[in-house]
């Protein structure tokens, strides 16, 4: 049985919440939360603290806040020489304070507090400054997902950034697509299964075999015809910059 | 029994000859290729013709080719008076020579000659200029697919539009999370759980509700870290425009 607390209320501290009370070989201890009430409905309210010197020591203890907060949260712990680790991507391994093991515990998924998730598929990139500490991370992630990597924080931050391309910026070209369609009648529901096939394309064929499109094409006439009809400033410069890079990347090939 | 005739070979046509060929209430008439060994594995030799004026008339003729062949395409068949059709999200249904009567069949998916897709779920945009002909299409279009929408040239070029944002430039997207992971020893398949997820979400949450990331969190540290990490110009670029572009989202809403 490992030993794992939580420290956090956010979306990735809710979800990892309830995937391990759910796993029966580790006992989720504690979780810290400034507001009880934000993870209430998730845990029994006796192990729930807003007091960082009421953190027991454990196997495991899991910071999952904003960004800024995890080197101040890591020196606010009142214990020692315990295994500690942040969930963000881009953060370095070392903003954990050293009176503590360092380690990182980073889900790579996108994480709404409204839609649930299934954690088997989420890859979950580990790091330690031990072997023995990237066991007892690797038997954690691996009670919870099936896809674990060995990613050392210089990895992670590339990788961090390759996700919000694919992730965050895609949602914004949805929220582009969505605007375009109301500004012209058009329901979104018309792009959905399109959204879908595009995503499931680079499943079995590599993003440069699945690339279709006027830019591919190098249809300058459609490209213009494209350009003339939108309006919205934002909207015109990513579509030449992304038409550009398109065919830049042709050009590379 | 509504008798139908495709006139090319590149992925649309392929792809309408292949569904066409299963389905029992419509025949499968001829198909027109430049080149008859392109389509000889989806059809009948003896049903192929290179030859416009072997084309004969039938009940829709389906103008499966570039947008810029449409019009030379149209004047060249030699029959008149018969309703004809292209399958382009970009242009008018005017493209048509006048001689036939005109209209559209314009399928709002990415095709790749390599990977098979569910036609049942595909949207067909339709558009004709009178009540009897839109009813053939429609008739066409169901025996293909559960999704069918009426949209005039207007409202298709916008949804054309739409669907490069969401389509071709999300996959120029991968595109870059795929070479980001290449350049840092990283295998790309870390990345397709939360592209997936990325476009599960908006089947339930608006775009605007499913944004997450650095940008929509105003998170300067990290975007200019990321910037800072980032040394290929387009990439550059690209992070630095569609940041702003959620950035400035955000203060509309």
């Amino acid at each position: 049985m490992i030993r794992v607390s939580i420290i956090g209320s956010g979306n990735v501290a809710q979800h990892l919440i309830q995937v391990f009370s759910k796993v029966t070989d580790i006992e989720l201890v504690q979780v810290f939360s400034r507001t009880k009430e934000s993870v209430s409905h998730l845990i029994p309210i006796d192990k729930i603290t807003s007091n960082f010197s009421e953190l027991k020591a454990v196997d495991l203890t899991i910071i999952a806040v904003t960004d800024d907060a995890i080197a101040s949260v890591s020196e606010q712990l009142s214990f020692q020489n315990q295994f500690v680790v942040h969930t963000s991507g881009s953060v370095s391994i070392n903003a954990i304070d050293s009176k503590n093991r360092q380690g990182v515990f980073y889900p790579l998924q996108t994480f709404s507090k409204s839609k649930e998730v299934d954690f088997k598929i989420i890859p979950i990139c580990l790091e330690a400054k031990n072997e023995k500490d990237f066991q007892t991370l690797e038997t954690v992630a691996k009670s919870i997902s099936n896809v674990i990597y060995k990613v050392d924080s210089e990895q992670r931050k590339a990788l961090h950034i390759a996700a919000v391309f694919v992730s965050n910026f895609v949602n914004h070209l949805y929220q582009i697509g969505n605007d375009i369609c109301i500004e012209n009648d058009l329901s979104f529901d018309i792009l959905k299964p399109l959204i879908q096939e595009t995503a499931n394309k680079i499943l079995r064929l590599s993003p440069n075999e699945a690339q279709t499109g006027p830019a591919k094409r190098k249809d300058t006439q459609v490209i213009n015809a494209q350009l003339n009809f939108l309006k919205n400033d934002n909207q015109k410069e990513i579509y030449k910059l992304l038409t550009k890079s398109i065919i830049d990347n042709g050009k590379k090939l």
